[in-house]
């Protein structure tokens, strides 16, 4: 049961804009990927075959708060963690460090849902062989 | 006075990811683009000089709330609101439809800065030129 | 039977790198929606399906040359040809000007294949409906 | 003295499009990348500053021929190689493996200018910090 996962990544020079820092919208794809090496690391993936059917996990919302610039060439911490494991969706928290300093601080929200192509896409209950895996960090935190 | 704008978008092939759906950082991309198109129908730039200083937005927050997906070569209606104009920053609210349909709402502040290259980027008053343009949709909406 | 096409961008913030230019690489996603809108001029577009069949094209190769660089807020202009019609697949040609000025050159090959979900991509004749609406514009040019 | 470098990446969930695989235009970014952190294991860097010019490598020209598609977290094996080092100019070429198996092979020219912000950017010697470290693989390759 892992509610918490820890990486690292190097800014890259498609990452910045010309005010000479990371372009914000690329935080977002920074989560994403972190979140997904989460759920590799506990042996399973964000995109799943599960009795047939196409398992994926549409974004609910998706926030982030900006505090200090992050620039070319720079390694960046990502902190991931479950804030929420609900029946049907996942919530999680992102904090990017660099050294001590705090860089941003961000939130997403997925739901669990059968992504069959040329089918509706609806959201169903966290399959136990992930939800049993996974474990929020409780509302103490 | 200006507090709203409204644009449109076509998305675009490397809009979409593998779920065949437009990726969900890419709206903040949209949000940005639009929030550019507003400054440039009021005759001015996301950056410019004045008194030879290099004027720039950082992002302080931006935020996405997804409801429905969208996807290749759909056109999506994008309304843009300011709804808020502080003294030093700015806030936007975004709105994507695809017909009656809502597709996303969005916010997104951003900071006005003195953003001078090899200096530390500092927050000042948002200029006349620029404050005496747009006013926020106050309060009451 | 068209050959060639027209269309004109506007350079995004997201496009642009800490070098204040636009990004190298973007110039491809610049090329790939002047052809897809090229082919929606057509009345068709680059996916289809036919007869059941999922239609694709994956490339077969992407070239640039840099002649001179885009910034933020520019428009280019993007020249299409069609410059070869193979049997199984198609060469575009691309040209990016700023008014008189040559910013770059481009060539995309692409193979029209069958791609179904599940099955192996290949290759396939381009089917009538769209061979019948495209010419290249022949070794003259 | 070196003129190769080998390095690994995993594939992303924004590195994909629609049709289930990488967007094509995302290897432009993977070569940068890979470049990048080749001058990085050199002990030197991709932008620089040598007596207070700013050094940048914009782009001549890019071109890839994909052979076989990746997949979303998929690990490729990317392969570097100086084939060409000029006095303003370098050549890199790329290989792009998934164990034994060709994907794409790519290749960019870079000149190396002199790029300082409000300047004209214009192309110079490659200065002997970098140009001693680098020597291109000949033209037994």
């Amino acid at each position: 049961m892992a509610s918490e996962y820890h990486t690292k990544r190097r800014i890259e020079f498609a990452d910045t804009d010309l005010a000479g820092i990371v372009h914000f919208a690329r935080f977002f794809v920074f989560m994403e990927t972190a979140e997904h090496e989460f759920l590799r690391s506990l042996g399973t993936s964000v995109t799943t075959t599960i009795e047939g059917n196409k398992i994926g996990w549409p974004r609910l919302s998706a926030t982030c708060e900006y505090v200090s610039p992050l620039r070319f060439e720079e390694e960046v911490d990502i902190h991931v963690k479950v804030t929420r494991k609900g029946t049907k969706s996942m919530t999680y928290h992102f904090e990017f460090t660099r050294g001590e300093e705090l860089i941003a601080r961000g939130q997403m929200s997925s739901a669990c849902c059968i992504c069959n192509p040329g089918e509706k896409i609806r959201a169903i209950p966290i399959p136990e062989a992930l939800a049993g895996r996974i474990e929020d960090v409780g509302s103490g935190k």
